[in-house]
């Protein structure tokens, strides 16, 4: 008796047996190949998950991560920004028929989530919210020990906080502490202002190379992250206030950062939230788990539906 | 068998008898008095309380609704606003001993949302979101059946979600869509601008006058009403993407506005909302319950901790 894994991304399909523990006992991956038609693609993502079942095993339940948005409820990836030309694909009804066994599919973010509290840096701590920052930001969110979504499922989208700006213009979180963002900011500053910076010397400004320049001590791309945090620290204010959870785990790129970006941060949420009781002993934690985060999250989150 | 639920409100305290479905059996109130020294005040409420039990009845439990901020998990009064010298009494466990009875307490606006959810507007939506919209704006949700408060026992506080101004300054929800916020509003439009208004007669400005002066068409009252209503809906954005709530029940002074306020906070909504899949039919929905909407939330918490 086992969970059969299936984490679909843009890149590649990671798939994995495990046991009712959550511990992996077989893994195997290929390429996604997005670009292929989608008949192929799926029949690649089928093939790969049959050879981590062991012989004569019997499939307790399916789990799948695939990317957003989807209807978790039905089984349907509703139209990827990642995956062209996937439009209503009722993915976990096509696995769930090829290994017989219930199949459940939920969002990456979501899955890495549930994952980050099972069994890395926000493990029983309830609730849990989960940020992964990089071109965009995403997230998830534990309630009662188990994945919340909301009435809509499609819950939580830390990344669609709205802000406005002095300009009278109302923004995404995402589109101010993003590593997108940070990169736009920075072209911004250059091209508005002579102030000196390293990043004038490079072929290409984005969030990777403005981080890169910040860590090295470049004083404007400072400035810029800087301001990612501020942001960031009034979304986590926000967190505070409406989900009050133990723990956020952040990852993705941008989270690397570590301090340059969380100090910031936590100077917002000193200043801003209502009472201190509403932050706990180590608030904002680096996510723990690696590659596999949404491989042991679409597990967890077969074993939590079944 | 029953339950003694109490409300105690800076003017008022409420008390009455349920029975296990939560129906009233007797009702008996009198001025909390909050002047007088805290022994007296608390002597009177469990007076009044007193009077409601049937003679040989057994009490299963107390439930409490009290000004915050409180410490509902250690039943204690912290240092509530409307309570002058109010600091750190542990009422639950005082009113608990006179009655032989455990007694827990909870702030009013998180009773109101779980009173909302068990007979009011808000029955059998799941998550459901309560408003309250007056002087301040306070709240509280209902997540999975079950008055939600998050790890800190503090949440939600959807008044205290921050936003920004165009002069760069950071501002509570509450600061911009409350009363308050409307009689503020108002007196600097007046004093900045020429605009005709019908307020210019008036003796005093407040929420209320201003409020009075937008039902008769006044169109500065208007517009400032239109700006409280459009940051009302950015709150509620935030709400959607963060709770996903099935409804959203909107209480308070300022609610009786209606669609003056709700049409914009609708538009800000449909402008900046991720999806339309996350706006249930029926998402804003004014408060059904009356004055005893505490005392029957305290019921239902009492009931819910039992």
């Amino acid at each position: 008796m086992g969970i059969l894994a299936i984490d679909f991304g843009g890149t590649r399909t990671r798939t994995a047996w495990y046991d009712a523990n959550l511990e992996q006992q077989a893994r195997n991956e290929t390429p996604s190949l997005v670009n292929q038609p989608a008949e192929s693609v799926i029949q690649r993502i089928i093939e790969t998950a049959r050879r981590v079942v062991p012989p004569g095993a019997v499939i307790e339940a399916v789990g799948i991560s695939a990317p957003g948005p989807l209807d978790s409820r039905a089984g349907v990836i509703r139209h990827a920004k990642t995956l062209p030309g996937w439009v209503d694909v009722p993915l976990a009804a096509i696995v769930g028929e090829a290994f017989g066994a219930p199949a459940w599919m939920e969002n990456d973010a979501n899955l890495a989530a549930l994952s980050e509290y099972r069994l890395g840096a926000g493990r029983g701590c309830d609730p849990m919210v989960y940020l992964t920052i990089s071109t965009g930001i995403g997230g998830g969110a534990v309630i009662g020990g188990r994945l919340f979504t909301g009435w809509s499922g499609l819950a939580v989208e830390p990344g669609h906080m709205r802000f406005t700006l002095p300009d009278g213009s109302v923004r995404r979180l995402e589109e101010l502490a993003s590593g997108t963002a940070v990169g736009q900011r920075a072209q911004e500053r250059l091209a508005r202002d002579a102030a000196p910076s390293s990043l004038r010397d490079a072929p290409e400004i984005n969030g990777q190379i403005v981080g890169q320049a910040a860590q090295a001590g470049d004083p404007l791309a400072l400035e810029v992250v800087r301001e990612a945090g501020f942001w960031l620290g009034l979304g986590i204010v926000n967190l505070l206030h409406l989900l009050s959870p133990q723990a956020i785990v952040v990852g993705g790129s941008v989270s690397l950062l570590g301090d340059l970006l969380f100090d910031p941060a936590r100077a917002a949420i000193k200043a801003h939230v209502l009472d201190p009781a509403f932050i706990p002993p180590a608030l904002i934690r680096p996510a723990a788990l690696g590659d596999d985060v949404c491989l042991v999250g679409a597990a967890a989150f077969a074993l939590q539906t079944l």
